[in-house]
């Protein structure tokens, strides 16, 4: 059992909430059962160590039963260790320690994907996960990540996926020029949501978003540059039929991914 | 200028944070420029008190404008001051006391609606924020609060719908079998938004999303109770076409929403 939060140890899984530190070591934080079971579940091979204090590990027969499944031996630390650790404010009894372990694009390009997302400069982790989660409940392929969007293995953006982030590939740090390019080779059309594009309703009128789709999603505040709007097949706008002056970036991406998975479907 | 944050005066605007002291005065807080913006566009009648650092109000003389034009003075505060009466930890320069007006249920319904979101038992500020924005973004006609959801005139919730709440007609405390019951006189669907109901993709293909529809939304941890369920015409669920579990409820609800929006517009 592990009892002193001021141990090299301790602060080593601490500062995992710091890019730096994930970027020098290649692991990240996963905080509490929901986290744990989905990666135990879906990708145990990325874990590196699992902490668990011995009452929830008591609650949670089911993740007991993965750890036992997986050969995984949970280390027990005292709630004042699991806190030091932590960067919520209520870890609820489990914190791990996974390698990162985003997709090649190459990877994400060869399994012929029919729906993807593009995150171009995405700042807010909340908003980058709930897109994740929302490309995952949509089902979608992969989700890519380019420019500076925010890191997918910083602790808000692992939340707020909710465990998706298990669920499907997620492609870190290439060029948005290089991901168009591919997904053309690939045979999808990509679609850029903009506020100055046309009229969502109109593409579900045409039966676009029935194609193959790769959607680009820009920055929160700024949008998608010229630049980027220039490499895209089309731009389309979520219509807005009230007085609202916009809507959140996550929202209107979740509504745009559903779009082309019913199209897909129909 | 108010420079002192400890009068009466100013723990009187404080107190509308909380829910006892709204009841008590039917008063609520805006923060922020956008706040006070929206409200002077669109309700400036609700308008009680308007307060601004002059820096502020220097910077937006769009508000100067407004405030000018509908003939209300804004009284200057220092930053301490506004500080002690905002909400949030940044009210940028602006705070307002507005007066609460719900819109009565059968002015709702005489208006011939074809679109209505129902909250029932929904907790989340952020939630009901997110949904009372997206709501106005797909065209609805009125949000119809019922059970014990949350107060729309908590500052959480207000600032999550970004001027929303002045633009569409919201209704408060409700009954939600008197709400179905003014919904079907009104010859609208009542729909439940429910994991337990039937594919959303069928409703779409067989196009009863057409009809003019009440989407019935409930509490984020457990649902709606079965005998919500019972009382209405039909209850479908947003497909999961991933391995994500669930959807969070705003997202959700902005789906479906968009979904009865597009088909009403097919």
């Amino acid at each position: 059992m592990l009892e002193n939060p001021r141990t090299p140890r301790v602060r080593a899984v601490a500062k995992l909430a710091k890019r730096e530190a994930r970027k020098d070591t290649g692991l990240y934080l996963l905080e509490g059962p929901q986290a744990v079971r989905e990666a135990l579940t879906y990708r145990p091979d990325t874990l590196v160590e699992v902490y668990a204090t011995p009452t929830a590990l008591e609650r949670h027969q089911d993740i007991r039963t993965l750890l036992t499944d997986e050969g995984i031996e949970a280390e027990f630390v005292t709630e004042t260790v699991l806190d030091a650790m932590a960067d919520t404010v209520t870890p609820q009894g489990f914190v791990a320690v996974a390698r990162q372990n985003p997709t090649a694009l190459k990877d994400i390009f060869a399994a012929e994907p029919k729906l993807i997302a593009i995150c171009e400069e995405v700042r807010d982790p909340g908003n980058l996960g709930t897109i994740i989660r929302a490309a995952d409940a949509a089902g979608a392929d992969a989700v890519i990540l380019t420019g500076r969007t925010v890191d997918p293995y910083n602790p808000k953006v692992v939340r707020s996926t909710t465990g998706s982030l298990f669920h499907l590939p997620v492609s870190v740090g290439a060029e948005l020029e290089d991901v168009i390019e591919r997904a053309h080779g690939a045979g999808l059309t990509v679609i850029a949501a903009d506020v100055k594009g046309d009229d969502l309703l109109e593409a579900r009128a045409d039966g676009a978003l029935a194609n193959p789709t790769a959607w680009l999603f820009g920055n929160e505040a700024h949008g998608l540059e010229d630049e980027a709007l220039q490499l895209v097949d089309r731009a389309l706008r979520l219509p807005i039929f009230g007085r609202a002056e916009s809507l959140n970036l996550a929202t209107a991406a979740s509504v745009c991914l559903y779009e082309s998975a019913f199209a897909h479907r129909a």
